[in-house]
């Protein structure tokens, strides 16, 4: 393989904080300049305070953009047609966004999602990531994240649920939850 | 125990993300309208790109803040009692924070490290949080939480390490890991 110095970087596991982990990635990358492109594979998964803040940051000077692709939590009985091309919408997005070099970080969240309800493929994701510029990030969040996945990337971090408030009861709480 | 609606929330593990996750929940709660207060008890924890758009974000409307307390990492043949003084310092601010009323969400990142290195013990800590208020949101980051800490959180997320750029001989990159 080519030598790449952008990193692949997975969060997986049936934790909190996968997402968020890659929220703050960004943030920490767009305070140091870098270009960010955030990518929901799955809509609805992301919380209004954290789109509010990356419509705020972005509309400062345009170098952070969340593109809400996919489409929302299917149930098992749904047709999965329209998932299907919503995920295959996002993998196109996510395959320009690649080759257009205008990022240094680019985030596909839920993409590992997308690939466990067979949306798109394991494959689809491998041709994705064979694409990228040698400098360029990636971060791709979801639970169950492949084992072929885990084996092409630099860093991988599984956040492990050890205690949930619903275990004791507490409704979950706005701004911190959702 | 009075019924608190606000949670605990530990982010501990030897992996990557406990800090990056509670940054990303300061993010959301921010965006979101809540008031958030930053304290770290190992000064040099965090990344150039995250302070610098902390403090961006805090110019907004000053609803975002970051207190740089405690020191910098120790080495074990360090005297302590600076290091000591200095957890203890920032305990304190913890303390007059949670007594203020002023914040929706206090992190109080790397405590478990002091904790750890006996810079200041696990009673102060429960002291601390029997002080809150009921609403207040508290995130309590680094590895090796205690387990009467567990015991007390409501939510609890192990970060765990399972692959890392270092073992594949990447080198650290800007804007990302430091």
């Amino acid at each position: 393989m080519e030598e790449k110095n952008g990193l692949i970087i997975v969060h997986t596991g049936n934790g909190k904080g996968k997402t968020t982990a890659a929220l703050g990635l960004a943030i920490r990358a767009w305070g140091d300049g870098l270009r960010v492109l955030i990518l929901q594979f799955i809509k609805g998964g992301w919380k209004y305070g954290e789109i509010e803040t990356i419509k705020k940051l972005g509309e400062m000077d345009g170098r952070i953009e969340l593109r809400r692709l996919g489409k929302g939590f299917q149930r098992k009985t749904d047709d999965k047609t329209e998932h299907i091309e919503a995920a295959r919408e996002a993998l196109k997005a996510a395959g320009e966004a690649f080759e257009s070099g205008n990022y240094d970080l680019i985030i596909l969240d839920e993409i590992n999602y997308a690939v466990k309800f067979e949306l798109i493929s394991i494959e689809d994701v491998k041709e994705l990531l064979a694409k990228r510029p040698a400098e360029l990030h990636v971060v791709l969040t979801g639970r169950d994240a492949s084992p072929e996945l885990i084996d092409m990337a630099d860093l991988v971090t599984e956040m492990k649920l050890i205690k949930h408030p619903y275990q004791k009861g507490i409704k979950a709480q706005k701004g911190i939850e959702f």
